[in-house]
């Protein structure tokens, strides 16, 4: 592990670096950024340097970006270069003519990092672009998402058929592939959603971790099957975030030497020079998580000192590299760049023209000139190559190597393997009463013996959350082959990072852990896994007042409500081990959904008439002494709260009525059942129902109708042991005879 | 301002740095860290040197902990510290104790951070015990809440009536003052909640921000009425929380000299050494974040070494400092220390017995010595003549400066000047038509002239919120009396910071702002607003689909629903000028519960029938052509939905039916009247109920009834222009025509 506080950034001068063939003079282009540039494209040539010069800027008093050492450069022929800046500044163009069209938009990071977007996608990344899925690909991620129209512009230069013409002219329109943020589920070529800050580096971290894990576990001295690199762009705004400094002390913690981040250095955000609010050194940070840094002093012109970088950075292999690009936001724009004016609007008609005339550029809107086109159309034959070499070494591997093949293959296809279901534990009513974070664990330990795929870890609470794979040991450093992951206590980063595993591979099943409270700190990401449709599996325990004397910090009590409100989200909270079984049967096979397990810290008994069909139905009777379909009353609970349910319909039946017991474990899997089978649990014409949940009331009142009545906790939670808690605030089966008495 | 990545770790050799008067002979005591030390009050003393001897740790390989020198030391009279040795095993053995009765609870950090605990109450802190609530007292954050022991030993040794023995004895039982962490609503004398790792260090942010900012406005040059220090201890799980470093660099940016925070780093979080997840340099990070470093090497004996830490930070105005201290979590515990079993788990019998023996303690439980008694007893006396002293100063200070100190008085006090009411703006039907966040901001401009507290800003997103006050500056580090706070894009720090704000003086009014969406990302803090009962006004913008382009990342669907379900926190949807004019009129008045108001990106008209009275209720009829409270159909609606509904209602009119619109801005509220109210309201005869509302329809049910209808977004939004996306939701007046003679 390397010694970083005494901060020797270490920035080999790396030799030949650019992609193109050799280079027969050493030249360092320097250009001051952006303003009223006569033209662009005959960059202004000098002498060779080593190292790029300083570029000074106003910024007010801060004086620390001298310390890092830029990289090493050597630039391309002329006629070369003409052909970069006629790319970079066909990006820039695409971006500026969408946002125009679409009069919304942010047009300011596309034109201040075409640069480094050319060429990662010309000249750095391997991907096909008619299979965006290819396993093989190197990974990109915008983390700065509101800059999305750069991404597009990339993705239609390299051929994808998402990004057509006709979908930049739709940019941000209803119903386009070009939405006003990168998002996965619509636009093939976009790995993952961004949008809000410091999602994408987490995310990147994430796929970083999974290109780690899956290398270290399956490629052989004779073949390599895994081997990408994982790139992103974040800005100022992602770097203030604190996902972003945890998820990078992770990747610093784990060595992520195949993670690539450009840092968009422009000194401006929504409210102006970051000056205002951000005067931390990045680059010190950095070190001290454990990164390699590297300052590209002109994002702006300077194609040479990016590549050098690059270089630099695949050179290093134990710690991700931090690759600082000091760019100007807008470059190109007279009037407008370097200012927040142009983060997020649209230059305007005028200053449109300005920059047109400031870049040398006549072409009408969204017009990509011959050549530019030309170059980049070797990108679809370059792609089918890589993809049938990758084919061609596959099948060698999968002779050679029958298991692994298969389980691999499981990953990246998201074959579930036949019959995984068969190894769920089975409960019955005999066997011992258990906590069901505990029969969490048994389920997880089951199925990842059958599920390949199957990888995650707490935030700093495992021998709490139960979530330990036993057969398994940690992912770490240098033993990335194992499946424990160690979030540390960074809850929102573990969510934002089970997601960039879980769009990793359609066949990983990442899952993570916390107390239930702390959904609080991740539910950013946890939103994403449910939009960018995820299949998560959130392991949440301590999910109620039945954790007791931790105190209300502690206790849930509006969680349950509020992801039952949110979409795409499954919200399970299992009453005992069949019910446990079931929840992650529901999770398993819901791939494209993430899943809430809300767990119980105390131990519950297994009641009868709970099962895993049931619970998959999200709402079923589990008892009922009613003909007909006529109870007199009808109990409703979840979880922990079911079998008091169960005891009060047990006093009650005693006292000669009709009663039904119905464990609603998922609104939403409920809400997707037929009216009949809704009508044959909750008939409409049995409006004596009570529920119990040891959580917030609110959303009851839809299933137990306006005559019905709701038990649970409309306050915040208090410290003492947990029975106590239960009697004082009245979640009783005492209670629940009362209210449905009341209702008879 | 200071170059940083250059990590010129200026670490001055302070001189004498006692408390206690002078000593004669230079010595200095070096132990290794807690195993079978059979008496830790005779501490080998050996002859001087003046940095402390590095602790050699089993740190795998992490060699970066040499780098920070340690501060110059300088020891005490033999039987000087043997009481401080005795005060300080009192702190652990009232913790080893009080968890061991409760059978639950935190021993080991109270254990390893007792000297520093006991040095900074007995030795450097202000405070009055008899009135916790003294202005100028010192601040004191225990970020590592689950270590509450500590405080409520501290709190009892000084003489707090809220901690008395008995209270002690009753840690973590249901109504005791002793809850398993701290809450500053249970306890007198605790400052804020905490629990929720990384939460306290941001509040202590907070605090400093206040103390800089109230000294900056008020002190005069003959007198500095304003002038204390913010204390804060965190742990390695702090330390991982993004929210720390968002807090931290926000510190470090403004400069906040007097915030002086101890890291207790003990290298072992719930899952074990925190080797397997955190290693990264924290010092080489926070020197990053503009922070002066300071390394406590031993932090078990060390006590001189804590001193001249203490008297080093002071010694740097500019900068907040980083205390370092390197402790052994659970010290004492011949069996348990250094493991992770001492963190979060009584001791045992007889591990207790163990320890008592170790650190030759043979008092009985709970016992604090006569001498330790008769030592902290001065603080009462001492205290209150802070206080007296204070007073004077501050009644001298009011007759030369009187309108300072009316404005000064209303902060402290908490009382809002009289006639604040008044500044809000009136609007009536022919007033402009304007987004909610415009209006909003002509509120916040009209109450930042009468109301002295208000204070705040948002997360770098001033400019779209809409709420920067006109008549102020920036508060940075160069002007810190302004009231124009700039956070940068890290909400959750900002939420906690304005916990921090609110809970220094009942009169600080802390405001703060960013997406509604973005919610988010600082859940937890805005959940400990609502615990810790203080009136943070959360300003949050683009309140839905509404914000059209930026597509579902940005719009809010379930985030209305979520927080009407959360405990003690007013969620205020105001449709046009007159309710965002009550909502602000709601907020300010209720300081100790904080509210939530959800505002347009889009132009609404200001609609007949609204009121300031009418959102004081939260529910309330907006127009009505019913008589005898018989509507046919009643029209539900909040926020931008509302004039849908009242164009519905003016529709169904013209039909000839009986038609009540009802604006719900706020179900608290409504929640909060009479049942007669309600039923003027909402007859419960009236079924025919149609809601709308741009947003999860997730808990309207209780409002329309089993028989009612909701017109909603249960799915994600859409990247379109905004009315196009209305549109195609069906959130539209056609749609509550339609649902509302579905009804009748």
């Amino acid at each position: 592990m390397a010694t970083s506080s005494s901060l020797t950034v270490s920035q080999a001068l790396v030799g030949r670096t650019h992609h193109h063939g050799s280079t027969s003079t050493h030249t360092d282009r320097v250009s001051l950024p952006g303003f009223n540039l006569s033209s662009l494209s005959s960059s202004r040539t000098l002498k060779s340097s080593s190292s790029a010069t300083q570029i000074s800027r106003k910024r007010g008093g801060v004086a620390t970006r001298s310390s890092i050492r830029a990289a090493a450069v050597e630039t391309l022929e002329k006629t070369e270069t003409d052909l970069v800046d006629q790319s970079v500044n066909t990006i820039r163009f695409l971006a500026i003519d969408a946002v125009e069209k679409a009069n919304s938009g942010h047009p300011g990071l596309p034109m201040g990092c075409a640069p480094m977007g050319h060429i990662l996608y010309d000249e750095i990344m391997k991907y096909n672009p008619k299979n965006p899925y290819w396993f093989n690909r190197d990974r990109f991620v915008l983390s700065a998402g509101h800059g999305c129209m750069l991404q597009y512009a990339l993705l239609h230069l390299a051929g994808y058929d998402s990004v057509k013409e006709e979908d930049l002219k739709q940019f941000r329109q209803w119903g386009s592939k070009t939405p006003g943020h990168p998002e996965n589920f619509e636009t093939t070529g976009i790995e993952v959603t961004t949008g809000p800050l410091g999602q994408g580096i987490a995310n990147a971290v994430g796929l970083a971790l999974s290109e780690k894990h899956l290398a270290a576990r399956f490629n052989k001295p004779d073949s390599e099957i895994v081997d990408h690199y994982t790139y992103c762009i974040l800005g100022d705004g992602c770097q203030m975030e604190g996902i972003a400094n945890e998820a990078c002390s992770l990747a610093g913690h784990w060595g992520l030497g195949k993670l690539i981040a450009f840092y968009d250095d422009n000194h401006i955000s929504i409210d102006g020079d970051t000056e205002i609010a951000f005067t931390e050194s990045v680059d010190t940070r950095f070190e001290g998580l454990g990164w390699h840094v590297i300052w590209v002093k002109n994002g702006n012109t300077g194609y040479d000192e990016i590549r050098a970088a690059i270089k630099e950075a695949k050179s290093v292999t134990d710690k991700p590299t931090l690759i600082k690009v000091t760019t100007t936001i807008g470059f190109g724009s007279p009037n407008k760049a370097n200012s927040y004016s142009v983060h997020g609007a649209a230059l305007g008609t005028s200053e449109v023209d300005a920059t047109r005339k400031n870049l040398g550029w006549p072409h009408a809107p969204f017009h990509v000139p011959e050549e530019v086109k030309k170059h980049w159309s070797r990108h679809t034959a370059e792609g089918a190559s890589y993809e049938a070499e990758w084919n061609a070494k596959f099948a060698e591997y999968e002779k050679k190597y029958k298991e692994d093949a298969a389980e691999f293959k499981s990953i990246y296809t998201g074959e579930l393997p036949a019959g995984w279901e068969k190894s769920l534990p089975v409960y019955t009513t005999e066997s011992p009463a258990d906590a069901t974070r505990n029969l969490s664990q048994q389920c997880l330990n089951a199925l990842a013996k059958l599920l390949p795929g199957l990888i995650g870890g707490s935030a700093d609470l495992a021998s709490s959350n139960m979530t330990l794979l036993k057969m398994f040991g940690d992912f770490q450093k240098a033993t990335p082959e194992e499946r424990n992951v160690r979030f540390g206590v960074r809850e929102h980063a573990m969510g934002a990072i089970c997601n960039g595993i879980g769009l990793h591979s359609p066949g990983f099943i990442p899952y993570c852990a916390t107390f239930f409270v702390f959904t609080d700190y991740m539910r950013a990401a946890m939103r994403i896994s449910a939009l960018c449709e995820t299949g998560v599996i959130y392991v949440m325990t301590h999910d109620s007042i039945g954790l007791g004397e931790d105190g209300p910090t502690h206790q849930p009590i509006e969680h349950i409500a509020s992801f039952r409100a949110m979409p795409n989200i499954l919200m399970l909270r299992p009453a005992d081990g069949k019910e446990t079984a079931g929840a992650y049967r529901v999770a398993v096979l819901n791939r494209k959904r993430p899943s809430i397990l809300a767990l119980s810290r105390q131990k519950l008994t297994h009641l009868p008439g709970t099962s895993i069909e049931g619970v998959e139905k999200g709402g079923y009777t589990i008892s009922d002494n009613s003909t007909g379909n006529k109870p007199d009353v009808i109990l409703m609970g979840t979880g922990s709260e079911l079998e008091i349910a169960e005891q009060a319909g047990v006093e009650l039946r005693k006292e000669g009525k009709a009663v039904r017991v119905v464990s609603f474990i998922s609104w939403e899997l409920f809400e997707d059942q037929s009216d009949e089978y809704k009508e044959s649990v909750l008939p409409a014409a049995v409006t004596a129902r009570v529920s119990i949940e040891a959580a917030s009331t609110f959303g009851w009142a839809k299933l137990v109708g306006s005559k019905g009545k709701s038990i649970g906790i409309d306050r915040f939670g208090a410290s003492a042991p947990a029975p106590k808690i239960y009697k004082e605030f009245g979640i009783t089966s005492e209670a629940v005879i009362a209210a449905a008495k009341s209702l008879l």
